[in-house]
């Protein structure tokens, strides 16, 4: 059975950190403990070398070899996709033949700055298509951090003109009504359906969910409740996806801090007995004293409002 | 007594909307209203033509007509704070001046774009602060807005260089450390207090008070809600201010959406029988039916929540 | 007859400063000393009111009473175009009528910041269409201030859909590219003509030429250059244009500054005796000691030029 | 002798461009050919791998052997500066080193981008000082790419608190004034000297050697016009400097286009039998047609010019 992902893939692809001992070294007894971790709360795939993957701050053959080492611990048991957004269509192309050659399940690209009409867009995703070769291809619509927006339209195009791009990770902001349109205006006539994950933290998973999307794409350190919700809600259960969601609404509030959420996220996984280190590799976001009595509170606060609810 | 707005201030400055009919006039008829229900629900102030009240929509001469109008109608009750941001320094103190003599407890300035060092704000802040004479200043540090980076440093050094700067609303993203050094670094040596409202939707607001806020400046639709979490939280029930905020956040999370926020606090209002009508001023987010539909659903989880609660 | 712009109006339309006196109040009599100075050196048109014609930084009124002022002083001879872009449709279709009933011939319109797909964009200039009833429309691509990317292909599709879209301000950066395809892809099949006029400083002026520009639309404060390099080029003397045109160029580079040529070109034209004050309204750049001195050195070089040319 | 650059540098440092095949790979024999021509122009230092060095296209052990191959060749002739920017310290450090090894004059590091604070960028120079050792830095100050403003009081701040940062390659725009500050309040009081070359394509670099600066560092592919600048500026020819300035400063502004500049100047270098091909790295820009004419009509107006002159 082949793990790619394709236009019908769902549930939870948790974005996964890149553990990093103290010295800054990748620390691949953490990985693969987190790894484990990560499938043992079900989720449906991983997400590697993400943009908040630190990938930029790796070395081209360190990335291969994390994504080597994390493919070989997941053993096809769910697809794997590799993040490979590079400044240059050959670096891109060397990560991810390397991927795909140990066993991923496709890539995520997200377009470079300055491809920002849609006609310069639609010409780089034609260059990168041809640069991955039949590669399954996750489209990432972060117009935050890559400033480049896309319209619903363009995506549509984008799926229509290169059946490999077959998922979506949504996280244009606001972007509620855009995934309605996505949703609405994909499967239908000439269009193919698309895979719909959601990033963005996860800020507004209750409401995609109800808009139709298909789960979720983001790196929230309870990757449990992310596969409860989207579980819930695809057994009907709507009110109840979104009352756990609400319940851990205050921790995906304070994880979603741009930049400062990926120490957190490594804070919590520790504190959580996942990964050996919370290290970020420099330059990088850091807590402090302040900001580590903050986590406390807020870890206690969830797990007493989690007794209450059960 | 004077109302005007100084080192002390606390409690919540409701950033009020700017009410128009359906013509797109403005509704002088629902601004009373909205005055009285922000009134009755304990608010310490107002602040009125700020960036999200569709200032720049307006003409000069409509925004003084406005300014003047709410003034009178609050007759003094607390102080409004008047948004004078502009692009010359003629049309802000033109505004500032009216709006003093009408009877404003100080204006709210953010820096222009362009103003990216420190060197060019500071400048620029003498030259706000020359233009509006010895009005008390309210300094908006919004970048996420005006693409302008303020550090604590420059903060400090604006409100001892000009005395008339005595508050800031603090809405830089993520910024819970600024928060809290710009608490520390303050009312200590020669460095005088500084009053520090929190902006950004109050999506933080349980987390600011506890770094040492004085309330919020911002313009949740359910102003009760500040006021209490405030008051709780002077009061020193710390856990209970933020058991409140809790069961609030789904609704704070959903009107935080850049630009579409304030189509949904608008209509909020309406629901609640505040204004008569939801318009924005083109050009401006709508809500679509199915953003509608979404509301009320929130809205209904909300007083779920709340009866929990009680 | 009319002097409505339309989709052959060529030449050169200059971009005319807002002379101030010192006290930073239009100075009308220089302002009619500007129009007499402009339609001498054989100028086209006249636009008031630009992004660098510092029109943010006036009153409604004031802007108002500057148009009609210049309108009236042309008194015909040529069309003036009025910039009217603003935040809010309201304002824009105010400044727009009163221009028109004063007999302008036509408005200028940049997208506002956030128009940022082209779906977007579409939709904002339909509504800017409706808002200036039946006035012929000036589209001022300019992205490097708007932060608005358009495309070749939605520009044509603004200019079919919109009959009243009849010239385009070229200002794209670098857009030597666009302004072939734009000059290529117009006046055939079904779509009509549209007049190009280019920005930017005319720093590619005789390149644009080239290209099939039919004139430009800048403030540089020698008109009599643009007019010579738009004339000698449509007299065919391809070659002369361009020799012209590069005995200027280095003061042409110079002006070219952003922000600050703003002063640079006040300060050439109350050199040349055309206005009385060279006064920016604030915040707003200024020339220092060195950078008189500097100028004085460029425009007497220039001089010397001019004379080994003639 | 040794050959690192230090505060007293000065003359022509050219960015040199990566030669690459037509199947994209380096071609080393055309850098052999590159460096001798440049070398025989007379520049006093090379700079390779720098922003516009498609640098971000390579992978790293590539550009660690382009460094290696480059400075092998340069044999100790004249100092080699390495681009070092990189998104991570540690991918900085290691290029940093293995430059340094093979024997480079130091290397250039350029703000990331969100370094958007004085505060903020102090902490990170100070990182990346630590991250390369005792190497000699030249500060790339360039903000139209980097998004990072850096004022005059914190380019002297940097170049006190870290001696090893002895050189600023200046490339704000508009920027004169701030080049003449930083010459002025450098090298007085306890503010050591500070090597100033200037970039941005040296579109003033007559202006800017009149205000001071050591030379130029950038890519303009006809060095000699840069040497002999530079040259008869130092031999007390202001005006024999700017008039050679002149002459070639219609193909100045022809390179400086931002993007498009890289394919130019590479196709210039390839004409003047430099380099064997013109390949730019995908995702990159690319000459078209029209481009090349018109490269070819402005190289030939160049050639009359020069004649005339001499």
């Amino acid at each position: 059975m082949s793990n790619l992902i394709h236009r019908n893939s769902d549930g939870v692809f948790i974005i996964a950190a890149t553990p990093f001992d103290e010295s800054g070294a990748i620390d691949f007894d953490s990985a693969d403990k987190m790894v484990d971790f990560y499938l043992e709360t079900g989720v449906s795939g991983l997400t590697i070398l993400g943009i908040m993957g630190e990938a930029p701050k790796m070395a081209g053959d360190e990335a291969e070899s994390f994504a080597r080492h994390v493919i070989k611990r997941v053993n096809g048991r769910v697809p794997v996709v590799v993040g490979v957004s590079a400044a240059g269509l050959d670096n891109m192309a060397r990560l991810s033949a390397a991927s795909m050659d140990a066993g991923a399940g496709g890539v995520m690209v997200a377009p470079q700055p300055g491809m920002i009409t849609e006609a310069k867009l639609k010409s780089y995703m034609a260059q990168v298509c041809e640069a991955v070769g039949e590669t399954p291809i996750c489209f990432q619509d972060y117009p935050q951090t890559t400033g480049v927006q896309v319209s619903v339209e363009t995506i549509i195009g984008l799926t229509v003109d290169h059946p490999q791009i077959v998922m979506l990770k949504h996280e244009d902001w606001p972007g509620l009504t855009k995934l309605s349109r996505v949703r609405a205006e994909t499967d239908t006539g000439d269009v193919p359906r698309m895979s719909i994950l959601t990033g963005n933290s996860a800020l507004f998973l209750a409401q995609e969910m109800q808009r139709g999307a298909d789960g979720a794409m983001t790196g929230f350190a309870y990757p449990e409740m992310l596969v409860q919700v989207v579980a819930r809600h695809q057994a009907g259960d709507v009110d109840g996806a979104e009352d756990l969601f609400d319940a851990y609404l205050p921790m995906v509030r304070y994880e979603q801090q741009l930049g400062l959420g990926l120490a957190i996220r490594k804070e919590v996984l520790r504190r959580r007995g996942v990964i050996a280190s919370s290290k970020v590799r420099a330059p990088g976001p850091a807590m402090n004293a302040r900001d580590m009595e903050e986590l406390t509170r807020l870890m206690s606060r969830l797990d007493k409002r989690l007794k209450e609810l059960s």
